[in-house]
Formats: C-alpha cells, sequence, structure tokens
C-alpha cells in the first residue's frame, strides 16, 4: 500500500493540458493537470467527467453558463455537455473519469493528449 | 452548472463516520466523511475505495502495514483488502466509490451508516 501526494506528483511535470495518471480505481483514473490558456470546446459522448482544483483558479466555460473553481472546489461536467477550461494562469487540477477518455473528447487535434502517462 | 466547495460541504455536518454525498459521476459518489478514532477492520468485496484527506491526517491500517495520510495525500484501497481506517483527532476526508457501497463492507454493525444521504 502506498500513499500518493499531489504536491510530490506535481513537481514530476511541468507541460500543461497533458494529463497524468496518478491511480486508479477500479476503471476510473485519477490524473493531474497543469493548465493555462484556454482548451478547445469539446464534449464526452460516454461519460461524466470531475474536475477538482488543487492549487490556483480556472474557469470551465459552458454553453451559456461559466463556472470559476478554485482551490478545495470541484465540478462534475456531464456526460455530452460542451465545455471548455480555462485559466489564465497555471492551475493545479486533478480529474477522475474511467480509463480511456479523451482529453479533447470528439475533438481531436494538436492539444489531445497521449492516455495512460503514468508519473 | 454548479461548483462544489469542500470547506462550506464540511461545515453542513458533525458526525464522525458518516459519509455524506456531494457529487455523482456516472455511477460513482464523492462523499465527504468526519473521522475520529478507530473504524471497523473490514472489506469491500466488489471495489476498489478512494481515501483523499481534505484536513487533519489520518492512518489506514492494513494487516501487514499502515499509512499516513496528511492533507494533500490520498490511498487506493484495492477490492477484497481488510482496512481499518483511523484517527486520533478529527480528520476530514472524501471518498470516492461506486454507488451503494456499504461503509462497512461485511462488518455490518453500528458504524454501518446509510447510503445516499446528501449534502
Amino acid at each position: 500500500m502506498k500513499k500518493i501526494n499531489f504536491k510530490e506528483k506535481m513537481s514530476k511535470f511541468s507541460d500543461h493540458w497533458s494529463p497524468k495518471v496518478i491511480a486508479e480505481l477500479n476503471d476510473y483514473q485519477f490524473k493531474l493537470v497543469k493548465i493555462e490558456g484556454d482548451f478547445v470546446w469539446h464534449r464526452h459522448e460516454d461519460t461524466d467527467e470531475a474536475f477538482i482544483v488543487i492549487e490556483g483558479d480556472m474557469w470551465i466555460d459552458f454553453e451559456n453558463d461559466a463556472v470559476h473553481l478554485a482551490e478545495g472546489e470541484m465540478c462534475i461536467v456531464p456526460k455530452g455537455v460542451q465545455h471548455r477550461p480555462r485559466s489564465s494562469n497555471e492551475c493545479k487540477i486533478m480529474l477522475v473519469e474511467p480509463r480511456g477518455v479523451i482529453n479533447t473528447g470528439e475533438s481531436a487535434g494538436e492539444l489531445t493528449a497521449s492516455n495512460d502517462v503514468w508519473i
């Protein structure tokens, strides 16, 4: 049995928009991501997605709404819902979602990251 | 869309060992719990369980091991593995696990809590 320390894991990478897996729970993964700037609008047709802010603050834009998240706050993006994460300064977050989810959903492009990159 | 603030949710209850649901992700739940003292030894035959410390520190005892978790740390307890959470002082944690998991696993007793209590 081993514990996972968010700060220690965050120190292991510096790239943005590229989720790193830190734990698996059944067929779900916990992933750390550093974000800065605007991501692409996208949706995940088959799954909800959890955003948890570890450090900093961010916005998630929705078609008719926007949610601001600071440290110690989380939001569930329901499946099929268009959203755009963004942050003017670097923000460190944790995602929880099923194994195999593509970060850009149906909007594949240069921000599409590799899956199953463990740190 | 709404955000969930851990501190605000933690202020809504004071009992120990009684998980409160704050969010659902597909068929998984995020639950806040305040713990103090020793829980019962138990296991969950059908699922892994994630412990994330929000405030304070705690131990999870295993049959031949023990893991200490402080704020900003997490641990996955694999399915079928006997464990006993404990904390000498109050500790505030978040659990992530499938909907319907009984907090005491196969060790039903006075610490068995109701499920699906939302705050």
